[in-house]
């Protein structure tokens, strides 16, 4: 078998067999199959597709190139969810404490922010002793006696995807839904869970700015992810702005455990709530959603969801003191406001601009090895659909180090759109596939 | 600029401007470009194409990736041929020494045989002493005195072409019309010629396997050529059988021999005349195609061809009297003939086949290091239409080692198709493009 007989099935519209993919996947994460096959490749899958069939097997070799975590002696069912990425997506932090606290077993393993999108693990770092980088078997200890771990890798979890998304980022095949698909699902699957949310975001700040698009992605990963034996559903919901007021890690943990606590009432709350009443369904805590959305409700105001997350971050070492007293978890020093330099409506908040700015003061990473000051971001106060009068505070900046502030507030300011027409914000959740 | 935009530009079908085409060539010549970057946007060429204007930028950055040659000082019109190669093509032995003794300036630069096809350089070098890896002054030297001049390359010519050329063979982007348009006119380009002929092969021993391909490749080296400003003429000629019934090195060398001297008359006379009827009126010695064939004849009959040929050969070092005495050339010290297995008219010879039946006798090479047998090689008794009786010879295979005979053999036998079916091979000149 040649990697150029592949690469020429696959720019001649054939399907590939199995034994190609494998050959593919096994050689280029062993390194028998080069950059340069693998890039052509990519290119030809990017332009000509996969079939359903392809993209199974695909997901299967990337999630059979590194270990796949069992936990199959914990009892209960395992779901995840798993985000496509936004901009103040804190809702990690909320569900996954709602579902545990209701019974459903959650092995939630995280990443790193990175450009103008955060991190659950740099969020969860915030919080002082907080320990994402614990072993297998403390993973192990810590799901079995809470329900819950909040964690980075702890194996080597889909090597192949890993090097092949390396690739795509400079090759141009990065937004390919075959590709996109199979490398959400391979590293998902990896984790040994029995089921799955999918918060697909689609709009100005999301990967996917199109709506057929991200449907596409949606069906996509609902019916591979079924095929590989999975219970899977996937949301669709609204990446316009930011989601939530508060961008920055130890600002979005203040802004979660006041969700946990039942203060909130905005898209963040809304949104969390209902991937968490999914979650408990797929969990089989929950017979229905009407039921499970009753849960949430019950969860909330009885404070236990509150309270699983305060286990959870004892339990991997962190202060659970600092989810009641913020003035526990690092915070910026000083604080500057952004205002409205006209009276009207707020038409737009450009997302992606949002948390470039909130990068640039520390709250994230331009490069991967760039230090994440963990006090820095920004709080919205106006959101769309809001009224304002010029001078009224639109956001307030965070920051220790006023190196960028200059560029934070100016792309800030430039994320508002202020006009004389009424406006609301869309859909949050635009459509559930399941 | 980024390869990562340009790769995906030509993704999403947009024209590349001449400075990334130009960023992508140099960079790539230099190794500032990766072979991934290259595969990507090869791929991306492959199945989205490229414009005129980009397959003319292209033609001239590879042009200048390396040095252009220059005779301006040397008087008359410099032409050169190029074929895209099939099984028994010497045409270039016959032409050019025509052409040359009309007075057209042939400054050909040729390559070796691989794989089933056969290479210029090798069946010159057949002739005892006759050097093709001359140096650039006496390449110069030997063009200025005879007219002509029949070697390798003399220098870095289109180093940016050779590596694209090696990266396209491993990742399935050979047979894309504007990366193979602007690979042969780059190369050929360098040669400082003014005016180039191109024989455009079609059939089942060809690259291009059906006519619509051919007449594509063949538009597009025209135009493109044109638009380099140079004088191009394509002629899309029949590759369904070998052509003459020579094939190995230095048979092919006595069937061009016997062609100079008016000896032969068959499609590779027929092919090799027109080929040079067209050189000698883009160079300028002849008004029209009709007085060109009518000089080709008198300088058949006259002898001057030959003497060309000879002449050349001289200049080059190479054994003049072994284009009259043919013992003088290497041979096989034996033979063995295939036979037909019924009686009939012979309906279709696979070129590629007698090509590889041929190659594993020594006459070519399966990797580009094998060495060369000069002596070996095959001669077809019959040629498509030719009425066989059973046990009558159809060809006869020359070798010196036996090792690969019974292979050789059986290849040959299975190339004949004979059948009841009177049967005529298609038409030698298909189309010419000018």
């Amino acid at each position: 078998m040649r990697m150029v007989d592949i690469i020429r099935k696959k720019r001649d519209r054939e399907s590939l067999q199995p034994e190609d993919i494998r050959f593919f996947v096994q050689g280029y994460a062993e390194g028998t199959v080069t950059d340069y096959h693998a890039a052509a490749l990519l290119m030809a899958i990017f332009l000509n597709g996969m079939t359903e069939e392809e993209q199974l097997t695909l997901t299967n070799e990337m999630l059979h190139s590194g270990d796949v975590l069992d936990w199959s002696d914990i009892p209960g069912v395992k779901v995840d969810k798993h985000s496509t990425g936004g901009v103040g997506d804190k809702t990690s932090l909320i569900l996954a404490p709602i579902a545990a606290a209701a019974g459903v077993v959650i092995p939630m393993i995280s990443g790193r922010g990175l450009g103008h999108t955060g991190g659950t693990l740099d969020k969860l770092e915030s919080i002082p002793g907080f320990d994402v980088a614990i072993d297998a078997e403390r993973f192990r200890q810590v799901l079995s006696t809470t329900g819950m771990v909040l964690a980075g890798q702890t194996s080597q979890v889909a090597p192949a995807d890993k090097k092949l998304y390396a690739l795509r980022d400079v090759t141009a095949t990065v937004e390919s839904i075959p590709l996109i698909a199979s490398s959400i699902l391979s590293k998902k699957l990896a984790e040994g869970i029995d089921a799955l949310v999918l918060d697909v975001k689609v709009g100005s700040g999301a990967f996917m700015k199109k709506q057929s698009d991200a449907s596409a992605l949606a069906k996509t990963l609902v019916r591979i992810g079924k095929k590989a034996g999975k219970q899977v559903v996937a949301l669709i919901t609204d990446m316009d702005q930011p989601l939530g007021t508060h961008i920055g890690n130890s600002l979005e943990v203040i802004e979660s455990c006041e969700v946990l606590k039942g203060k909130v009432n905005n898209d963040l709350s809304e949104l969390s709530f209902e991937l968490a009443a999914q979650m408990m369904v797929l969990g089989k805590v929950s017979d229905d959603l009407e039921s499970a959305r009753v849960k949430v409700n019950d969860l909330i105001q009885s404070g236990a969801a509150l309270r699983k997350f305060q286990e959870v971050t004892a339990a991997q070492g962190g202060d659970a003191l600092a989810l009641d007293d913020y003035s526990r978890l690092p915070s910026a020093n000083k604080t500057v406001s952004v205002h409205a330099e006209e009276s009207g409506v707020v038409q737009r908040i450009q997302a992606e601009e949002v948390g470039i700015a909130a990068m640039v003061l520390g709250a994230g990473r331009a490069k991967v090895d760039d230090v994440i000051d963990a006090g820095a971001g920004i709080v919205l106060h106006r959101k769309v659909g809001d009224t304002v009068e010029k001078g009224s505070t639109l956001a307030t900046v965070y920051y220790n180090d006023s190196k960028n502030l200059d560029e934070s507030r100016s792309r800030l300011k430039a994320a508002y759109s202020i006009g004389k027409e009424p406006a609301s914000r869309g859909k949050l959740i635009q459509s559930i596939i399941s």
